[in-house]
């Protein structure tokens, strides 16, 4: 018997009916804003091209990491998921077949956000109102390959249908822009901006660094094997990002938040270090802590804001890696120091109020010890949102319990979504509104706040925080 | 003036009332399904021979490091308590004056879960309807007394009485088993198995692990003395704790969760170096790790589940341990890692969807971090139930809320009472089963989960998935 | 349009209305307890002198560091703020100015506990009805201006306003407690007491650390330059204090809880290298352990109840430090280990009933996983309350929920304000006593405890806890 779909318009608010009503009031006045969306990872190709998105399985299952490795952890193999494998011997491609193992393992979703976020996608952008199972896997497959054809379900008037105000991409330091310069060419009025992301010219444990360096001055026409080149190169690339992807801001993920803040004649020395390739682990980690420091340098100068994504243990799972790739759903957090690491970069430029640099963890405990005792102090830092698997109703709620009392709300920068998957896009916003709203219902109802006060904060959390903080 | 001793039906579940309503019929669900505890440290031969318990004070008491923990921290001595001495020096001995201890002081209790454990065995296993205090405690000691003396009472009779379908003890490397010998043999239809737990063979610095090792050979005809042959002492023993004992499970508690995955020639001569006797910490420790990649590889081989129970650090307190011995109140967590710990042996085996391995904490921060969302990736790994202090209300609930989003309830394997407290595993079990129906209810009030799944997760925390994870 | 300030009688309760009826109850019962402060940093010439406080931003903004820590991270400069610098270069002086900055920034303090004390303060000390902002600015400067001068806002006056039974303050090894001195001799009936803080002459690593020693010998007449007259230097600066200041109870903070248990040789071979100047790091760490169990020692001798205070990196903002010295809002929390690190001084006097050590940490992971479970088995441990930034409503409500179930009520020791800021001690005791009933609430409505049990701790919690805790 199949089970209706129907998203409730008091899903994820209080139970408590006082602080229900409040919450609901709050966010009927956020629930219609645009979505800024300053950090993520759709595709720009996307929105360059227009071009219709693949089958469902293609579309919602295979690229995203959240939903194949909860199937991964139950036995399902990721080739009978259609993940493509490194060494090109085959997987799975037939989208209903893939599609129908989701249905059959549904109910592994349940109390997760994914459940949350597929839910809205069926039931508010293909109109599904019936639950995904066993039975109803084929109705579903058919209804949305149906839908994907029709034009109304191109990126672009998805991104307009979405109410999306601006959608940050991420690209690596090498890349070309193309796709950004062929949407701003094509005189389309959405924005659809880049990120400078460049870890691989930066981490000397990168796959490739070496080579990446060398692309890195070629594109730049900089001496990358000199210290000053090198930077140089650097700035270089910020302008072209600048200029040609709208960037406002670059990202820099790695596992420990180290810097470093060594003096001009020992950074030079560490890059020549480095330069020369097989550098110790130490010099390695120290170059990504100084590298940091010098992103931070340039962004005072430039007024790019930075964002550090600390604390992840990429590629865990030896053998999917070795098969599959990066980013498969095997990037296990591990616990993140911020206090001393940050220190060496917090003496350089912590106390330049015209400089902002977001933080993000993975290790919830440095919510109230660290993040927020820091961001409640240096006039650099801001809180950056629930990053990744904290990235749910759940950790939504830890985050504000964890950081408001410290940090305050305004050294927080509203919501990323920080996703891939583009037709949750306005699912995940939607939760972060609705927590929130929920959030600050539970001060009114303690009468910590009035509810004026909650509704502006409300504001400033879904809108203007994100356009101030990353300078949109 | 004595205070009524009542249980209310509604106890620990949500205060909202439409979040209790929800609670409450979940509940109403699965109170009644029979207890399957795969985890437990319950003494066999209680089963073996079925006599009549000792007095209230040596059942509820003396035995139970949750309650002399408590009146301990408020400087009242273990010896008048009853706890016996390694030395043999006396201790008291009169069950009702140690009792009267608990009595005087039973307001230490407040607000803990030995407190909800006990009140549940005074009210529900022998019918006191008034509470414990100073007034009371002679009552309480005369009215538990007699009925222990009556058949009703007996090991055998409470197990069919508390509805118990299975209960696991657990059983070190060179036990007989002679116990579980006695109650197969003798033809009664209890359930009543034992789990392989080699700690003294595998851990070079438990006391007397020479000895240990020596035994294990003369157990098992293997020559310990070479590396081969001790693993084939451990094949040979996990053989016969199925065969003998009904084993389904090996369980291994280390103060780190540190794997290794050596090469063979390299393990042998770890081996090597350990069997001669004073080892460095360093190779105890790599010695622990390997083993437990060998124990997973066995399991691999044989289909029993591994149960891994890392951070606590074991007799804390000197002079408590020199005078009374192990396991009395005074082990103490310590901060424990699991992402780079666990690497080695989930390289090795972790993508092994017939492999079973449950992994506890004391550690809470590894929660939503490290352990969560390795669960909800690696096929060969389950959550354990929260253990040991936080087997409580709170604790639950902090289980259930940080790791129900990235790991679902799917990767979860039901509840342990992991007590020698025979007279209270119901009492935990209703704890667990009513703070699941609670946060179920929760999310059916939030409208994440309906109503009719989360009846339907109910019984699968309560009786499916431990059934599934211990293979019973 | 201005906008009314009033403080509900119910805030901070519980939203759900059975719990908020039970909560109002018990908050009844012990609202109008006098106020122990058994712990805090007010100044003890206040109570000496009996002056008139200065203007309100002297008195409220510039010596409070949560206050302008918030404004600083919004890019306001501690000049501004009238913060004094070291060197002397003129900061702002007028109280009008520096309050202004406040009014037009009062927002960033949505959601925080400076919020609700600053609240209480107004409304409750000062009689104001309408909300701090730009437009109310100068008719709260000029109302505070006012009433600061009046007889009624003398320290004395306050004292005996706020219901104030004792007040603890802190002094250095070195104080010369005039000021208390005076309070006593002046036979006012108030009790203001000091605690012994000894970092000074503790820490090799205390700036001026070596000419502490000096004057600390001087004026003890005992040779500080040897072990034995360093340790009877502490023996009689502790008499000194509790005969002059009437102390109770020694402090003791430093970056990590390390401590040492040395045999009487090694630690007097410490303390020579120590004393010579220039000890390494190692040996600083490894005297400040030894010191704290030499100090755990004469608490057992002399009665004192020791503290200690673990876990900030102290004047973490090198440039804030250099400029305007320490206890600036730039003491950041550090992950804090206590299982290993207190281990030698439990071994060495853990066992005491006698002795009360209480624990305080900034790394909240630690109340379930190491503090509590201590706690609750070492006769010598307590857990004291939610500290410094922690000391919030949520702040409380983790304490509790995270303690309780290991350690119970009785293992705390009831609230300590710790502040400077002395007109909002009832404040904080207000919010301690709210949310302590507010818990019990909860317990009472799941029906794990009854209220009268919860009435008779609310109590403990608020009154008979610290007085028996700090032996007063």
């Amino acid at each position: 018997m199949t089970k209706p779909l129907k998203l409730n318009p008091d899903r994820l608010f209080p139970a408590d009916s006082k602080e229900r009503d409040i919450a609901r009031n709050l966010y009927k006045s956020v629930a219609d804003l645009p979505i800024i969306s300053p950090h993520g990872h759709t595709d720009p190709s996307w929105f360059a091209d227009d071009e219709a998105f693949p089958n469902p399985a293609q579309l919602l299952i295979t690229p995203d990491h959240y939903v194949f490795r909860m199937l991964y952890s139950q036995g399902i193999a990721l080739s009978k998921l259609g993940v493509p494998t490194i060494d090109g011997s085959p997987t799975e491609t037939d989208g209903r077949t893939i599609w129908r193992l989701l249905a059959e393992n549904y109910h592994l979703f349940r109390g997760t956000p994914s459940r949350t976020w597929l839910d809205w996608v069926f039931a508010e952008v293909f109109k599904l109102d019936v639950m995904l199972d066993t039975e109803t896997s084929d109705l579903y497959y058919d209804v949305m390959a149906e839908k994907l054809n029709s034009p109304e379900f191109r990126p672009r008037a998805l991104y307009k249908k979405f109410n999306i105000e601006l959608l940050s991409t991420t690209e690596g330091a090498l890349d070309d822009l193309r796709h950004h310069k062929k949407i701003s060419e094509s005189g389309w009025d959405g924005r659809v901006i880049t990120t400078y992301r460049p870890d691989s010219v930066i981490d000397p444990e990168f796959e490739g660094f070496l080579d990446n360096v060398e692309a890195f001055g070629k594109l730049t026409n900089e001496d990358t094997t000199d210290w000053a080149g090198y930077l140089n190169a650097h700035r270089s690339r910020r302008e072209y990002f600048r200029n040609v992807g709208g960037a406002t801001a670059s990202d820099h993920g790695f596992e420990t938040a180290t810097t470093a803040n060594l003096s001009p004649q020992d950074a030079e020395a560490l890059f020549n270090r480095v330069i020369k390739g097989n550098c110790s682990a130490q010099d390695a980690e120290l170059f990504r802590g100084q590298m940091l420091t010098e992103m931070a340098r340039m962004s005072l100068d430039d007024g790019m804001t930075m964002q550090i994504h600390a604390g992840s243990c990429r590629n865990h799972n030896q053998s999917v890696f070795q098969q599959f790739g990066r980013d498969k759903g095997a990037d296990i957090p591990v616990q993140t120091e911020y206090t001393r690491a940050l220190k060496p970069l917090l003496d350089a430029v912590g106390n330049e109020p015209s400089l902002t640099v977001i933080l993000f963890t993975l290790d919830e405990d440095n919510y109230s010890r660290e993040l927020a005792t820091m961001a409640g102090h240096y006039p650099a830092l801001k809180l950056g949102p629930p990053w990744w698997f904290h990235d749910s109703p759940e950790g939504m709620r830890r985050f504000r319990e964890k950081t408001t009392e410290t940090a305050g709300f305004y050294n927080t920068v509203g919501f990323n979504d920080d996703t891939r998957a583009f037709l949750s896009i306005p699912a995940r916003h939607d939760v972060a509104r609705r927590m929130d709203c929920g959030w600050l219902a539970k001060l009114v109802a303690d009468h910590r706040l009035d509810e004026t006060e909650a509704a502006e904060i409300a504001k400033d959390l879904t809108y203007n925080l994100p356009k101030k903080a990353y300078k949109l």
